[in-house]
């Protein structure tokens, strides 16, 4: 059934705007003042100067930007933003003192966050996870990632990807998944990771797999979680799979997540606070994008900042996401989100704008589908009530949006 | 002429609702499970349980609130909301890595706002505020405090605190005004700090009371503005027309800017960074409230922390706002404004809340008025879709209002 959100994309003009088209074949943002976005059959058919418009397409339906800035539809590259119950309890025994041990007799922590997700059924999940995807749609994003790895079962992460895949029906969106068996260890695993991951590769990403539930593979390393030789070898069998690899990386601790991902020429490595210049270095070479999450970094209240001057020397591409989830980051503002990697990680502007499109795509691996203004693209737009660029990211807690376009609807 | 936004109010009745009262006769958020709260002529007649409301507001018109959380409608206790244009481009070129003389060379500085504000016409200003105060209305914010500050001459302020009352009637909100002449140094006044203070002191603060465009007085006592004795100097005119006061003080250096502001009985000590113990008894003393401004914290990545152990152990109450300004907190999220106590100042959930409702209130000296659920005070109600209180801390960029309530309204 096709939901009544998906209308038929219609063939237009948006002219007398100024375009951020995060094109690399310009410097920075890609800027074309007095420019023009064509869209037909839901792609980019032109985006350029007004002037230079090819004349078929000066025919189509005219809409006035009167100057308004042109952005790519924003991408969240990184959320788990389907999950069940929120930790707002957690949260408030923590700032009254609580021990951690005290928050976990309270019923807090990860394990919290699996037990609602194995309770909820696909309905509650959905209409649960809609009001977030909504206040990012709200504010121009037109792709998001969205994990499993709370489910930490085959039906539970099965129906968590499920999930996800059904927000596209429900909502004028683009959705990219990814399985994340290997985020936390499930309570009935009594302790036994080994085994826990066995059964993460070679039953359940099989399963996920060919049923066609996941983009890609993801994994948590960490003291907390899983270790390298346990990431490899879930990383081993995603590729027999065929489907790419990310990794939380290097958050708390170096455990050189970072390298280990590269050497499987990892889609990104998100986090990155403890990542050292080896591994920065194997990224660079890798084309391994950098996934930054200053929601985390904020919410945790972490000291270790990533790497930022190294990914600049080496050249490796920075994204940064909402990293939207129940416990260290209940974020869903990609706006904020801007603001935090500029004011916490001392991004610049244009870094925080690529970051959100045009390296957000990267970091996915649709770049040859969206996030940049360039003819061949999906007419993913975002429209927004702005003098400059900048004020994307000076801003807390506004949202200048004007009109979002998803692949031309 | 009356705004269309003003309507009459209606008499209601708000059932099957949970209420955090904030009343102070109950203890931590003066919690009412099964409540009600009735409305008649704008104005509470009953907040309490279902069970003992009174027969005669039993026959109101009905609204079955279905579970929902009924807060007192959010107060934002200190704004500079009315200005012209922003710093965007200021912003822009810091994270670029420019120097304190260039940002000052491209057009920087609070010099910048000051030219803006002037040159714009009270049409102009209206407009570019009104989507500011909707940002914060959209949350549930049903009382805002305005700062002049920004004309820095009779002129200017007066125009500035003109617009700040006309807010009122292009939406249902109260506003509160206060008079800040005593913010800056003006171009024109060639570093002449005194002469400047002159004539705030005896002319423009003289000729504003007699309009009666400001509810109190505000300086700001810190080595880039005004000095303690110049400060004092503003305060005693605003003694002898009859205005409260209230200072920014501490924010980057201890001149004892509480302790001066307690001795002239303030409202309210804003920022707080640098106040040392004796100033946060005579805060105590006084009964002055303590707002804290955590977001002007975060974008100036202050490191000092306010002396929140002290204002508890002294009984010093806390009240929270945006202070939403053009040049260091462009800020227009009161919930936001609350994670950000919670996360950076470690304030409770209870003081969150509290800080934006009550303890706002009373930093505004209109706690007889709003800022608790109480028969007798105007019907500012926030109602909202969450399962307990802490979620109204605990997310980012995430709006939960379901209705709001202004007068009954
Ligand atoms: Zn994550
Ligand atoms: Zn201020």
């Amino acid at each position: 059934m096709m939901a009544q959100s998906k209308n038929p994309s219609k063939d237009r003009l948006w002219r007398n705007a100024r375009l951020a088209t995060l094109s690399e074949s310009l410097p920075g943002l890609g800027i074309v003042e007095k420019g023009a976005v064509a869209v037909r059959d839901g792609r980019i058919a032109y985006a350029g100067t007004e002037e230079e418009l090819p004349a078929p397409l000066a025919a189509l339906e005219r809409i006035d930007c009167e100057g308004r800035w042109i952005t790519p539809g924003l991408i969240d590259c990184h959320t788990h933003l389907v999950h069940a119950g929120n930790r707002a309890h957690e949260f408030e025994l923590r700032l009254a003192g609580a021990t951690y041990e005290e928050v976990a007799k309270a019923g807090g922590g990860i394990v919290s966050s699996v037990k609602a997700l194995r309770a909820a059924s696909e309905e509650d999940l959905l209409r649960e996870t809609l009001p977030r995807l909504d206040a990012l749609i709200t504010e121009g994003v037109t792709t998001v990632e969205v994990k499993s790895g709370y489910g930490l079962d085959l039906d539970n992460e099965r129906k968590s990807l499920k999930v996800a895949r059904l927000l596209e029906n429900e909502r004028p969106v683009s959705i990219c998944t990814t399985f994340l068996g290997a985020h936390a260890l499930p309570p009935e695993a009594d302790g036994d990771k080994q085994a826990y991951i066995d059964r993460v590769a070679n039953e359940m990403l099989p399963a996920i797999a060919a049923e066609g539930l996941a983009d890609a593979v993801d994994g948590f390393c960490e003291g907390i979680a899983f270790s390298p030789d346990q990431i490899a070898q879930v990383f081993r069998a995603a590729q027999k799979h065929g489907l790419p690899v990310k990794l939380h990386a290097d958050q708390l601790s170096n455990l050189h997540g970072a390298k280990l991902a590269a050497e499987f020429g990892a889609l990104s490595v998100d986090h990155m606070e403890y990542t050292d210049e080896a591994g920065v270095m194997a990224m660079a070479k890798a084309a391994t994008v950098a996934v930054l999450l200053p929601g985390a970094f904020y919410f945790i209240r972490e000291k270790q900042l990533p790497p930022v001057e190294q990914l600049r020397r080496h050249g490796v591409k920075i994204a940064i996401a909402t990293d939207s989830n129940p416990g260290t980051s209940p974020l869903t503002s990609l706006l904020l989100t801007m603001n935090m990697s500029a004011t916490l990680f001392r991004l610049t502007v244009d870094e925080c704008i690529a970051g959100v499109t045009r390296e957000a795509a990267r970091a996915l691996g649709i770049l040859a589908e969206t996030g940049t203004l360039e003819a061949g693209k999906w007419a993913d737009l975002a429209i927004w009530d702005i003098e400059r660029p900048a004020e994307l990211v000076y801003r807390m807690g506004f949202n200048p949006l004007h009109q979002r376009i998803w692949r031309g609807q």
